[in-house]
């Protein structure tokens, strides 16, 4: 089982039943919208490629950033509310090593989109749309965020109460990254649609332009799901006996 | 004076002296972005027309947009937080208003793209681009949110208990249709460089492509800056002893 409400406790709450359904409903979305990425560059771009063909080694990047810079940076946020009878530290270190993995995809499909410009002939110029400029800020600010969340929370981790005055900034920059990833997203969407559904053209709706709509809904749904579930009051993991022993274990070591 | 946060009883609050600052930063981030939408279709795009001229006629659509479904939107969002020492009745027909001007503004610029697209010639195809999917579906989300809080909160208005039940459920749309408006208008920027900023072209990214982009800097800034003022704990408004005086009579009416 992905997670982990399943004990009869948990199940009492109707808040955390409602919780359990959209959890549900988020992963379906987020994975339809992976499988479909999937599909439009593979039945309409060609599929995937190295940097001896730059056309397709470009594929890599909306494959790769709908992976890591949106489902599993939405899964990674979601973490703690999904699981939530899992102790804290656990928790923790599952967050920061699933956003390592997202950071890992994302730093690959930049790498592809620079490659895809600059081993074309003529080279296609770098960082000049508001995708670009957007989606890099997007990058920098989860980038950031990592750095700050890890030696805040995790490792050394500062005192108390400096972690729980920055507990809300954590959180606000790290939903406003993931929405930022998504309407970056939604940008390249429209990018790709006008450059490369041209034969019949975008504007007359054939199947690639069609798919490409119906994945940006779902990013879209996605995205909304995922801040809801992470902001909504009812749903906020309540602390359980095994996280204090931990936090008294590790005030010992401060 | 804009608002009203003056007294000096509001002034001993760090809290609102952060939300003071950060409100003006608000506004005169919102006020750029209105006057560079102004430069752009006025120094790069002919500037505004009517019917007669569907090309400059389709320039009201990111200048409205820009005032009416972001600008105005933003504002009436925060108004309560803004004017927190005005009296609960008063707000809520403020913001009431100010979404009625928004949303004028927001069908003038729907039908002046429509019209750019029908009276072109060849005429151009509507409702294809996934700009126009969720441009739509954020004015859709828009409507129902006025009419479902209106009618909720305002005449006839339901019962305290139901109001309290449905005052998150309208926070969420309403940040939610926001939001989407901005990605939106992200996605319209997008498609309007590509399509229009084409002699020096985009790619080399002259005035008008940059231009573009810090437009596009700046509705995400005022954005997450709305968002945030909306959402932090710190600087909820507080009920007034107007506001009880008031609901009282309500109670008794009902």
């Amino acid at each position: 089982m992905l997670f982990s409400l399943g004990s009869s406790k948990a199940n009492m709450d109707p808040a955390l039943i409602n919780f359990k359904v959209l959890y549900v409903l988020t992963q379906l979305c987020g994975l339809t919208m992976i499988v479909l990425v999937g599909t439009w560059i593979g039945q309409h771009f060609g599929g995937l490629g190295g940097s001896s063909n730059p056309k397709l080694e470009f594929n890599w990047h909306p494959l790769f950033m709908t992976i890591g810079f949106i489902y599993l940076y939405g899964n990674s946020i979601l973490i703690y509310r999904g699981f939530r009878t899992t102790r804290k530290k656990t928790l923790k270190l599952t967050h920061a090593g699933i956003h390592i993995a997202a950071f890992i995809l994302t730093v690959i499909a930049l790498k592809t989109v620079f490659d895809s410009h600059n081993l074309a002939s003529p080279p296609i110029p770098n960082m000049y749309s508001l995708h670009s400029w957007l989606g890099l800020s997007a990058v920098i600010v989860f980038s950031l965020q990592y750095v700050a969340g890890f030696v805040a929370f995790l490792a050394p981790g500062v005192r108390e109460n400096y972690r729980i005055a920055l507990m809300p900034l954590h959180i606000y920059f790290g939903l406003f990254g993931f929405v930022l990833a998504i309407a970056s997203a939604l940008m390249g969407l429209t990018e790709k649609a006008i450059f490369a559904v041209t034969n019949p053209p975008y504007s007359s709706l054939p199947t690639a332009g069609v798919l490409a709509n119906v994945i940006g809904v779902l990013y879209v749904v996605f995205g909304a799901l995922v801040v809801y579930l992470a902001t909504e009051p009812a749903y906020k993991r309540k602390p359980i006996p095994e996280d204090t022993a931990l936090l008294n274990s590790s005030s010992v070591n401060e």
